[in-house]
């Protein structure tokens, strides 16, 4: 498909930080959770080796935080989930995926206590506040939920804890990965997070007061020239690279967290009220697909993003990109497993595929 | 804001129409229900004048088909809308706005009473499926909820009604505005209704399989040459003229009905069981804003979209486009009430504008 315009209109909503991101030359966005998301600024690939080797500020604003508070809140957020959530400490961020009663997937937010009774979702691209609100009405739970006004600030990338750190002072460096510190921009205490949607390393700034987004901005650039500091968001070569899941992309609705391979987030046997494990213990080791990676050593065309052999469509390909670091054309596939048991390769139009596990290995694969 | 890419991915999802929307050389695209949107093809000044004149077809595919069946099937539905859906008969559509426990405006879809027990939400840009999910779970009814395998195909403008006979047969004019038929295509039976998201009359054919999508798409281009017809999409220019509300632009999730002027979709002193009622009959008459049209002859630009009079914020700009038939600036915006009921202008930056009711009534304002 060729280059097409997004027509902007209140409905795909703007963020606080949008006139900085317009003026540092935005080129690309996409709509998520009914808001832009920039996606690249120079170029993909030119953005990726921004990333990789200096440090990039992200409008992630679409990453939105739906609050949920009251006396019943730690039961609603349980109820969603099948990670047990009754260790996580105030401060701290889980990643966890949302299930149903079927065991399917509704989201995979970073869950994140904001404080007793106070539980922030910081959600992938589903509207999960209409979720919670019908389990909550329909169970009579003492819980408020609201889109909060709290926009994310990602700094991501090696420098990011130096510029986080000349911002925001000497407390960064001791926060830990998932943790958080409440720290002051401008006088007003806002969460600074070790979490970002890269695994190059950073920070987001929960930024609750849309008045400082723009000085917050520029203090991050003004700071950071000489960190070469550029705009961008989530990079989809190093995301891809480094294994990080897509909600939308790599799973859907119509997905269990098994063969997403987030096995490690579910907590199979919890003494816990969460309404997708009685459905989750049963499907567990007969889901019948996997996501893995497939790797080739160029670019392939697929039709409609399917996998087939022998006339037999075995895959359905979520997420494809050619990486400038291993030039590889790096792929994931949700693989029906029957076929993955007897093969360790595809052949599409005569270009040998190598299937592997996620995330990519690539001592193993290069 | 200038023009920008939108990054296309398999969270952006494409349709089955979508080849033929690329080979009709579509230029911009908007994102609904995580689904393409075509947005514009030559122009939306063009686009216009041909679904004014002629006849288009429209991939709105992205209107997706919640579908709810089994016993407490209308139970639900109704729980859900403020509307009495107790008459409807089967094949017929009712709009119908969803609200939530307070009131507020979840989505305004377009209800079909498919058969009995199989109600089918035709949604806006609102992930409905959850909240029904989470509302079926929570009171432990006994429905299936799920994403229909369904993608409507409008065909709108003047000449829609001989194109969609040619193709469907002369049952399509005895077809009723809101009403529906089952109507063979290739030996498939899929419903066609009299309905469509403009005001120029036309069809929306609820594709029931995949495969029969480019022989629909073309079937229609090859019988409606003669007809002009061309691609099209949602018109921006038409549905404001139109007074067509969009949900996410003319409203969202902190708007009442009656702020957006649905009074009329109210059944207020329905014996109906809503869980939107109780919250409706308090605030009815105490709403804080209302949903008017305000006219300029000529364009103007907003601050952040804000209606500003002697300092104060007194409206939100939500939708705005300039006509070309009437040579004025159209602007859709939630006013406050408190204002309105003193004021029948406002004054931006020199330029009157003059308050109206919606929808537009053009022999009064031009």
């Amino acid at each position: 498909m060729a280059d097409k315009f997004l027509s902007i209109s209140r409905r795909t909503r703007q963020t606080p930080f949008t006139p900085r991101v317009e003026s540092a030359g935005v080129q690309g966005y996409t709509v998520y959770n009914h808001m832009l998301l920039p996606t690249f600024f120079e170029s993909s690939e030119a953005d990726y080796w921004s990333l990789c080797e200096d440090v990039q500020v992200w409008d992630v604003s679409c990453e939105r935080q739906i609050e949920v508070s009251g006396p019943d809140s730690e039961r609603l957020i349980q109820l969603m989930t099948p990670r047990d959530i009754s260790k996580a400490v105030v401060g701290q961020g889980l990643y966890a995926p949302l299930c149903d009663e079927n065991g399917n997937v509704v989201n995979d937010p970073v869950l994140i206590k904001f404080a007793p009774d106070n539980w922030w979702i910081s959600i992938a691209d589903s509207d999960v506040r209409l979720w919670a609100r019908g389990l909550a009405f329909g169970f009579g739970l003492d819980v408020e939920i609201r889109e909060a006004a709290v926009w994310p600030l990602a700094v991501q990338g090696p420098k990011a804890q130096e510029l986080v750190t000349r911002v925001f002072g000497d407390e960064v460096s001791g926060i830990e990965f998932f943790r958080s510190k409440m720290l002051e921009f401008h006088g007003k205490p806002m969460m600074v997070m070790r979490s970002g949607y890269s695994k190059q390393g950073g920070f987001e700034i929960y930024l609750n007061d849309p008045e400082l987004a723009l000085p917050l901005w520029d203090d991050l650039f003004a700071k950071g020239a000489d960190l070469r500091v550029r705009a961008g968001g989530p990079n989809l070569i190093e995301r891809i690279e480094s294994g990080l899941l897509s909600y939308g992309n790599d799973m859907n609705f119509t997905h269990n967290p098994f063969e997403c391979g987030l096995d490690a987030f579910i907590d199979l046997d919890a003494d816990i009220e969460s309404m997708s494990l009685p459905a989750l213990r049963t499907i567990k080791g007969k889901h019948l697909h996997q996501l893995v990676g497939i790797v080739f050593d160029e670019a392939v065309e697929f039709d409609d993003f399917k996998i087939e052999v022998n006339g037999k469509v075995v895959g359905d390909v979520r997420s494809q990109v050619w990486s400038p670091r291993y030039r590889r054309f790096l792929t994931m596939v949700m693989m029906k497993r029957e076929f993955l048991s007897a093969n360790t390769n595809v052949n599409i139009n005569g270009k040998l595929g190598k299937i592997v596990d996620l995330p990519f290995d690539f001592d193993a694969i290069v």
